[in-house]
C-alpha cells in the first residue's frame, strides 16, 4: 500500500510516527503537488489540500481508493470523476473549531474590555483608568450557525456563564447550546443578544441574508462578529447599523471582497474592527489534520470502527 | 433595625429590592461617609468600602453590631476597637474573581493572537496575514496563588483545555487546578509553564519573591502576567528577563509605583504590555457586593445558615 502526501512541510515527527506505526505502508511525503504528481499512478491513498486535484489527475491515479483532504472547503474537487470511480473522500471538518472559537472569545473580550483604548493609552504612556470595562460573563450570545465551529464557540461562551442561543435551518437542539431555534425565528431571538456571532457558510440561502432590520432588532449595545463568510451581509448595511448606533460594534474577519480594499470605510470606523481573515489560522493545523488522517487510516486498513468526515460526492460535503 | 450604607450611587433597583425584601428593616442609603456619619449613632449595621472608618466613628456608632465591607482589602480597618466591641466584620472576598479571570484570559489571548500587530495593521489599513497566530488551548498555565481569583482563572483556563498548576504556601489541592505544589517547588514547576499568572497579595513573603533566576527557569516562549501586586518582582528584573529573551512577553497590570511614571521603560518595550491596574474593574461590582450582603443579612436576621466572608479581627483577613 502506497500513501502519497502533497502537503508541504509536514513535521518530521509526524512522518516518523506514521511510518513507524503503519509498518507495511509505503509513505511518500512530497513538497506539494508538483512533486506528488509523479507518484500518483501508484498511490492507493492521496493526502491533499484539495485545491490541486482535477479530473485528469484522478484518471492518472488508477489505483486510488481514498482521498484525504486536509481542508474543510471542498469547492474545487472533481466529484464527477470521483463518484464514477467510487473513491472514498474524507476531510478535516471541524479542524477550524478551536482557533475560530478562540478568535471569537478573544475579540469579544477585546471589545468589552476596551483593548483599543488601552493600547492607544499605552502608546502615549498615559495611565488612565477611565475606559469603561465590561465583562462577557453571564451575557447572551446568539450564534448564526450550529455546526462544529459554532458549537465550540458556544462551549467556551458557556464556560464564561453566557446563555447561548443557536439559529439553524432545522432548529434542532445541539450540544453546548442552551437553546436552538430555526432561522425563521431570527427576529424573535436577536433582541436578546448581547453578542451576535455569525459562522455561516456561503450558500444561496445565506448570501445577503442579514438586512438593516436585523441590526435594528439587536440591542444598541450589541456586538456583531462575522467569522463565517463576507457575503452574509452587504458592507454598507454593517456601516449603516454601526454609524446609526443600531449596534455598538462590529468585528469582521471576512468580507465581500478580500483583501479589504485600502479605501474601504471599515478601516477608518472606530466601532468596526477589521481582522484579515485570520480566525482559523493555527500552528496546530497540520498536526490536527494528520491526527484525523491517522484515526481514519487505522479504520481504513483494519475495516474496524467508523471513518470520520466522509464526504458525499453527490452533495459535495 | 437600622442599616446605614455609605456606598455612593447604589442603583435604585437594589435599594427598592432590599427595602421590599426586608420589610421591618430601616435602610438609609447615603452618598458617601460625609452623609452617612450623621446616621452612625443609630446604625445596627453599616455598609462601607472600609477606607473611611476610624476608631472615633466606631465609638460614635454605639449600637453597631455588623460592618459589611464592600471591598476585599481591609488595610485601614480599626480592628482594635472592633475587637473590643465584638463587632462582626464581613467583606466581599472573591468579588474580583470574575473580572480578573477575564482579564487574564483576555490578555493571554491578545498576546498569543498578536492583537497589537493586528491593531497597528488596521490603523495603517494594511491587510496582512503574516502575524503568527498562536492558540492558548491545551497549553500549561502556572498560577502563583490558589485563592478565589486564581481558582476562577484556572477554571476558565481549564475550559480552554489548559493544564493548570497552582503554587501556594501549603500546596494543598484546590478546585479547578490539575495540580497544586508548595511554593518551595517553584523551580521544578516553572519550566513547564507556557503562561505564568501571578495573583499573590503583598505580604512579607511575597515582596520581591521573584528573581531573574525564576524567569530564566521559564521557557523562552513563556508569557508572564502579574495582576496581583507590583512588589512581587522588581521592575528591572522583568525588563532584564524580557530584553534578554528569557521570556517572550510580560503583561503587567500592577507596579511598584502606580501610576507607572511616564518615563518608565515598560511603556516603550514592545514585549511588555502595560494596563493601568484595571483587571478588577467591573460594572457588576456593586450589584455583586450587595448580593453577598443580602445573603448575609438573611442569615444575620434569622440566625439560620452561615455568614460568608467573616473577617477575623485578630488576623485582619
Amino acid at each position: 500500500m502506497k500513501i502519497v502526501s502533497a502537503i508541504k512541510r509536514v513535521p518530521e515527527s509526524i512522518r516518523i510516527h506514521l511510518s513507524r506505526r503503519f509498518d507495511g505502508v509505503d509513505f511518500v511525503f512530497c513538497h506539494g503537488m508538483h512533486e506528488a504528481q509523479h507518484y500518483l499512478a501508484e498511490a492507493d491513498v492521496f493526502i491533499t489540500y484539495g485545491e490541486d486535484l482535477d479530473e485528469e489527475k484522478i484518471q492518472v491515479a488508477k489505483k486510488l481508493k481514498w482521498i484525504m483532504v486536509l481542508s474543510a472547503g471542498m469547492d474545487r474537487m472533481p466529484f464527477d470523476e470521483i463518484k464514477k470511480r467510487g473513491i472514498l473522500v474524507t476531510n478535516v471538518r471541524g479542524i477550524h473549531a478551536k482557533p475560530m472559537a478562540e478568535y471569537a472569545i478573544s475579540m469579544l473580550l477585546q471589545v468589552s474590555r476596551k483593548a483599543k483604548t488601552l493600547m492607544k493609552q499605552e502608546q502615549k504612556r498615559e495611565w488612565s483608568r477611565r475606559a469603561e470595562m465590561n465583562e462577557i460573563s453571564e451575557r447572551t450570545m446568539v450564534l448564526l450557525g450550529t455546526g462544529a465551529i459554532a458549537q465550540e464557540t458556544a462551549r467556551l461562551a458557556g464556560a464564561f456563564g453566557m446563555t447561548t442561543i443557536g439559529l439553524s435551518k432545522s432548529g434542532r437542539p445541539k450540544e453546548h447550546f442552551d437553546q436552538v431555534y430555526p432561522i425563521s425565528d431570527i427576529h424573535l431571538v436577536l433582541p436578546k443578544a448581547d453578542f451576535v456571532v455569525a459562522v455561516l457558510p456561503s450558500t444561496e440561502e445565506t448570501r445577503g441574508m442579514l438586512t438593516y432590520a436585523h441590526f435594528a432588532a439587536m440591542p444598541d449595545h450589541a456586538v456583531f462578529l462575522n467569522m463565517g463568510r463576507g457575503d452574509l451581509v452587504p458592507a454598507d448595511v454593517i456601516m449603516d447599523a454601526v454609524t446609526t448606533d443600531e449596534i455598538a460594534h462590529a468585528v469582521l474577519d471576512v468580507f465581500e471582497e478580500e483583501p479589504l480594499p485600502e479605501a474601504h470605510p471599515f478601516w477608518g470606523e472606530e466601532n468596526v474592527t477589521v481582522t484579515p481573515h485570520i480566525s482559523g489560522i493555527s500552528p496546530h493545523y497540520v498536526p490536527r489534520g494528520f491526527a484525523i488522517f491517522e484515526e481514519n487510516l487505522e479504520v481504513f486498513l483494519n475495516g474496524d470502527g467508523e471513518l470520520r468526515n466522509i464526504i458525499d460526492p453527490e452533495r459535495g460535503y
